[in-house]
């Protein structure tokens, strides 16, 4: 049984406590230079600096007592994991986190911060799965996927039941998507409250397993796909897929030069600290979208999660 | 005669239309770091990246119609620049924006992007002010000084009414100080709302003149200081002096590691982007404060325009 707009209400029932209800800037300048009318969902001022924040906190709190006793597990180039740790702790069960040797220095501190513990793992993803299965056997943990899972998708849909609750007439809403947990929970939450609006997936040209999966209407992986959106690097799950197959009304690709443009904006212009992957919802606007043109947009920045030492600019 | 309670709050009845009501926001990480609780009163999402907008807006505002005609004219080193062109803008006024030449690119583009138009001219203080008066000569422009004018004290005071007027209880306020302008006008508006709260000035240890002046019971002044906290690089004026030597409690000094630190804190723990010299209110609490221990404490962060290409992460 797949994810119910129903899911996403009551979720957003469970973790209302525990998160931040985000801000949603807007920004002329921008507005200009996108020839429409922008809303910023401002999820990297969420708790651990990201919407995964909100999947996490409903898996965990969707567990039994006894569940949650042995722990949780994931996989995680970094959000994920944090926001899992995190979860973890305001429910007081132990969380055990998969991380490839890559994730970024400051995720991996967030991590620790939060009173998790990192297991190393490669880079692909089948390393990472098999760790994952290792930890399991070990501890009984249960396996919080970080997106193929309807407890996260639901939970991640939670960001627009409040964007489009609060802005009136949205036309569209435009997401990040890698695992596409939230870009399946996005379109779940647009579509259960405004049945017209239009959503669509951005996602880098470098890591477009999901562009080619609407294409070829079959689910395709790209394994270790390179760009600087580190967030965005996993495929699609069958579960995410088939809720984007279904609801999701196109895929924008954007270039690495797109994102670093849209983050400059957003630092620059916004003012605010945005990662690359919650960046490429601008990006895809920095290209010409006449089907957008003088709608209202709402663009779910989906983190705030960065190295500076490690920033490009 | 000098500026009165009554002055900031005519003030803000003037320029509130124009001005962003900005947020205040608050981190229990950076709470803890500090052992108080600090409410942080984000100008740097002020119009054009900082408080400036607001001093400048009352001035250009307090104009008649035939001043506004000829125009208005100041020296910079850049985000009373960006300020003044903006509001000048709005009157629909034309703005002479007197700048040094090592002011920040990005400062001098927002200027450019106003409709402002810049002279250049040396970086000590007497070089800006000969530019200025050449300018006045030639069309008659109305000077808005930077700082030592009593409609920019009361216009920049308005950001701490709106702070001390929306947080209770609030028992301290920090704020930086370069000319003054701010912290006269913030330590005005904080104890005409609140007799006994605690007004403090926060100053690069590089550019120390407000420290050096409060110790003397003398203005004194220092021509062309080396710090990253490039707008506090001005000396205190007579105007700014008088209030600041009457109302404010203290002047805390601050390095220029502790500058970075903060800045880095406040990009990678709040993901908001504030400028050097907007940082300078949490990094003195970076050093151990005993009388604010435990206290409800504002923090001024007066400006985001920053030079992404020139960061010193």
């Amino acid at each position: 049984m797949s994810v119910q707009f129903e899911d996403v209400k009551i979720a957003h029932e469970r973790i209302k406590d525990y998160i931040h209800r985000t801000p949603v800037l807007t920004s002329k300048t921008l507005n200009t230079i996108a020839n429409a009318e922008l809303f910023f969902k401002c999820e990297n001022f969420q708790k651990a600096g990201a919407f995964k924040f909100r999947g996490a906190t409903n898996a965990v709190f969707s567990l039994s007592n006894e569940e949650a006793q042995a722990g949780v597990v994931t996989h995680s180039s970094g959000n994920h994991a944090g926001a899992l740790a995190l979860a973890a702790k305001q429910r007081g069960c132990p969380a055990y986190l998969v991380m490839p040797v890559n994730a970024t220095k400051v995720k991996k501190e967030a991590v620790l911060g939060y009173g998790g513990k990192i297991i190393e793992c490669g880079t692909t993803m089948s390393s990472r799965e098999e760790v994952v299965q290792q930890v399991i056997a070990d501890t009984n943990a249960a396996l919080i996927h970080p997106y193929n899972d309807e407890r996260i998708i639901a939970g991640q849909g939670t960001a627009t039941l409040e964007l489009v609750e609060e802005i009136d007439d949205l036309d569209a809403v435009l997401a990040p998507v890698s695992g596409g947990g939230l870009l399946s929970g996005t379109a779940i939450a647009a579509k259960g409250l405004k049945k017209d609006i239009l959503v669509y997936g951005c996602e880098p040209k470098n890591a477009d397993d999901a562009y080619q999966s609407m294409q070829s209407g079959k689910l395709q992986s790209i394994d270790n796909p390179q760009t600087i959106a580190d967030g965005l690097r996993a495929s699609l799950g069958d579960k995410t897929f088939a809720i984007i197959k279904e609801f999701v009304d196109g895929i924008y690709l954007v270039t690495e030069e797109e994102i670093i443009t849209a983050m400059k904006y957003l630092w620059e212009r916004m003012k605010i600290v945005v990662e690359p992957s919650g960046s490429v919802g601008l990006a895809a606007l920095l290209r010409s979208k006449p089907e957008l043109y003088g709608k209202r947009v709402g663009i779910i920045l989906s983190g705030g999660n960065v190295d500076l030492g490690n920033s490009p600019f």
